[in-house]
């Protein structure tokens, strides 16, 4: 698939056939995440893949949770418009995927999002481009409770970066609109 | 060019021709940045590009003056190991790049380096499938002083996150090893 391609089928998917993601296909994917550029080539993320479905519906229980508390403390969080999602039981915020990577490492590595967003990028073009659909769960990266997140294989001193949801997608939405670009020009 | 040669031919380049690049270009490869996904579709990212060869010093000035001010306050900087170089008056940050490129928002933004990294992503893409060389500059985003800012259209609430030089290249490397990714599975 060219370039241009990848672009326009790239979208943000959260309605998915119900078809596994073979295991195999995850590992390619994630061999071409790691050929993005890190900072000082530190390479510094790791991923877990989630397949198991009441796992994820854990993880998405757990996040759900923290992300409530969080606004109790901070009235002004970001996440206030996603109160009421987060206090419907049905909704799982990883939109019942197939499958979920969880793309993290150490929180004390200064690029650590930068590096670990580049990875992501990557692994989303590599999944479009094997007919498969992803999307960035910022509300799915709240995973505190530390035996789950042993249970999947983060230490004390990782932090999640990028959730990314993965799965053969039912439909491809059309681009949402962007707005122009802000650009400042210098050259003389 | 099609996703696998777009991951062989995007490298780290730091050695250009002496070529300038179309505007008409840059203007091209950051629409197509644009495309790349944000958190709540928040679009947080702006873009400065700058192909005046004295501004371009003048900035590798400024990020290397700050830079060592960094390592003077905490010699533990990841930033020592330069040390050498950010002393020596002939070395430019940004490798002499015909063309540099910041990526840069507000700096409250939540999530502002992994969106802007997305960008950064898909804009060194775009490049490489037009023939460009990118490399992220890690080293040229220490840009503090107010005046200097202003003129390349930064305000006190921005925040530098990718300084991306473009050109075209004199040669692309072969790609550097990449450690094997590590993978927990978590699939029953």
């Amino acid at each position: 698939m060219n370039f241009q391609e990848l672009l326009k089928k790239r979208r943000s998917i959260r309605n998915f056939q119900k078809k596994e993601v073979p295991i195999e296909v995850i590992t390619d994917i994630i061999k071409e995440a790691c050929l993005a550029p890190s900072a000082r080539h530190s390479q510094p993320w790791r991923f877990s893949v989630i397949t198991h479905k009441d796992t994820i519906k854990r993880l998405s229980d757990e996040s759900k949770k923290n992300i409530l508390a969080g606004i109790a403390v901070n009235p002004d969080s970001p996440h206030k418009a996603y109160e009421a999602a987060m206090h419907n039981e049905r909704f799982n915020v990883f939109w019942n995927a197939p499958c979920l990577v969880f793309i993290y490492g150490p929180k004390k590595h200064d690029y650590l999002d930068c590096d670990c967003a580049l990875a992501a990028a990557y692994l989303m073009f590599a999944a479009t481009e094997r007919g498969l659909g992803t999307c960035w769960i910022g509300l799915g990266s709240h995973i505190e409770n530390p035996e789950l997140r042993k249970e999947i294989g983060l230490t004390e001193d990782d932090r999640i970066v990028a959730p990314i949801i993965i799965g053969y997608p039912k439909s491809i939405p059309e681009p949402r609109d962007r707005a122009e670009p802000e650009v400042v020009f210098i050259s003389s």
